[in-house]
């Protein structure tokens, strides 16, 4: 996997666990850029700003959720569950109870 | 349980997870309140404030917190876990790996 890739899977994730904790607006610039993978100039046509006022909003978010990580670490908690979770799987198997609930336990997540 | 120890205990909860978005300054408040068990004159006189402010302090304090669990839902989230990780358990209660395995998940929350 290419590292911007892996960078863009890992902003993507970081999103899904703080996006609430970010302003409305800055949950539109990340949208836009990451889920929706419009350029910087298409999203600066879009709100009528900057081409730079898009970067610069996009740096600001993404260092919010760099922040949020380093105070909360969730991805990394979740990295661990999940591991820990498919230990706990390959104890059994083949018991489909044990196995759906270790995948309930990571939908909580 | 009464009701003003379930309220304390349930801050306190919510400290441990969103502890690190508070300011310095609001954890030390909350810290003397719930964890020390000062009361409000007391740390009006440790702080040099007056009652009143330590009292808005501390109301301030509270209301970030409820204000995390209801963006990011950790508290709600770890009580779930814990409920699906004693099924999990449930399901083999002899099983000592099993066991280490869950309790390993739960301290990972």
């Amino acid at each position: 996997m290419d590292n911007q890739l892996a960078e863009k899977i890992r902003y993507n994730s970081l999103f899904d666990l703080y996006g609430s904790l970010l302003t409305e607006k800055q949950r539109e610039y990340f949208e836009y850029y990451y889920s929706e993978d419009y350029s910087l100039s298409e999203i600066a046509d879009l709100l009528k700003v900057s081409r730079n006022a898009v970067y610069d909003q996009i740096k600001i978010v993404l260092s919010h959720l760099e922040i949020y990580e380093k105070k909360l670490g969730l991805l990394k908690q979740k990295h661990k569950q999940n591991m820990i979770g498919e230990q706990i799987k390959a104890l059994y198997p083949n018991d489909a109870q044990l196995d759906s609930l270790v995948e309930k336990l990571k939908k909580t997540e």
